[in-house]
């Protein structure tokens, strides 16, 4: 309904807008839209995230994608939705907190909406809760290669008062693969000391 | 105390003063209180919707009536507690999610306070969490029937990072409560997709 | 490394830096660095409370302090972390909700950083949770002894959307002692009429 949208503040109005909501996760779902828009003859017009996961410490996600055509808007949200599995390859949790790595050698425009990655280029998020473990994962990632930092992301900064750490990073694709996978490993010995081995649901893809 | 009620950023100051806080719900709480001062010599003098519902999707509420005589203020809060449990008779929650309807034949000052609802004209609330529940059921709102839109509350727009889309509507009565049995119903049908059949804890009042 | 600390948002640049991160938590940390900055050559460079407690009402913390000596700064720390326990010594928790009461005689960096608490003299904080129980413990506080009102957060105003109300408070160390000691009695007995007697897991120390 116009009225609805009129009232979405949607960065662009479309005749067909699809919508991915989700309780835990932003990333995943934002990296997995980010292959759908690549993919289809859509757009991304809006990318929110609530602070949920269910009483975690980390963010849900409300993305909105519109294009002219309801069958090209049909096709963006299943791709995604293929997507989001892999996407939570990298995403690891303990009772203490998680981790969550994701990386693409192109960026697309829902990595550009979200994090202000430039299109085309590498990118990489890093993330760790509680926030302190995002930091220094984000050292760790700065010292293994030679990237660029887009921003970093803290309770106060960037996040919806989330208590995560997280780097955003462009470059060299080789690079910013390297900082990344540094940045889990530390990321991993630090917060399996404070309650357990963290686990990811799915195949780690990085 | 004069040095606390200087600090509490009330709308305006007076002798005495009712408070109304819960961890879970925010517009359940703040249409009873809409009742309540309907019924009594009190005004709404603070609305705040923290983050809460113990992990859950949504919002808590503290909301505080002043009056100038302690028995009307007293009056108010025993109204608006005995008006609670109507008030969430549409609201209906299931593991992935909630979904919460209001409707009122005519609003008073709570609920234009807190969502700028037209004084003596019907009003709705459509929520549903995640938020794209939300969004989905406001679409369906504003197509079932001839009302005007006050808002459309997500994310990062209008909520305290809360996981939901939030249609606030007015205009006449039959069309908005029209609007929201619409919406009801097709928010039943997709959050009960998710995790199984969402259960209201009182009886339904729309 | 110097890509990170220029988007950490630090108030000051220094070549080492200390991080305590929590979860659960934000006076009973700041208070403890408010130790550990006094005992060390040390400055509190950031502080930032997420809005976490894992589904409880409250934030979690993240706290940064800069030195221009590695070993300083490790100090600071240790120190911290060795208080962390008495600063939770006052935090009550129930299924409802929780209280905290800190009290030091002499402010410093961190009570100043985060709560604007005049540095040198005696600082109280009195929280409640759901926050309508920290609005009537602030005023019985103000009502049991002469002190200054530095703030009071809530909500919408001082709290990253947590179910708290905070009265920030300071003067004369007798005073306000007092007052934080009458704001837990009838905190104790508030929250206790909700869920059952609310617990503290380390010995009171105020």
């Amino acid at each position: 309904d116009s009225g609805l949208s009129e009232n979405l503040h949607l960065q662009k109005q479309f005749r067909s807008l699809g919508i991915l909501s989700a309780r835990t996760g932003g990333g995943p779902q934002i990296m997995s839209m980010d292959e759908a828009v690549k993919a289809t003859n859509t757009q991304v017009v809006s990318i929110q995230m609530p602070r949920d996961t269910k009483g975690g410490a980390g963010h849900g996600s409300l993305i909105i994608v519109g294009g002219d055509d309801v069958s090209d808007v049909r096709r963006a949200i299943e791709v995604a939705l293929a997507a989001v599995p892999t996407h939570f390859g990298d995403v690891y949790n303990s009772p203490a907190g998680h981790l969550e790595l994701q990386y693409t050698a192109r960026a697309s425009e829902a990595a550009h909406f979200a994090f202000n990655a430039p299109i085309g280029k590498a990118y990489g998020l890093i993330a760790g809760a509680p926030a302190g473990i995002g930091v220094v994962m984000g050292d760790t990632a700065l010292k293994a290669a030679n990237v660029d930092v887009l921003s970093f992301a803290s309770p106060a900064y960037g996040t919806s008062f989330s208590n995560e750490g997280i780097l955003h990073i462009s470059g060299d694709s080789g690079a910013v693969r390297q900082a990344v996978i540094a940045a889990r490993e530390v990321g991993l010995d630090l917060l399996g000391t404070l309650a357990g081995k963290p686990k990811n649901d799915f195949p780690s893809y990085i």
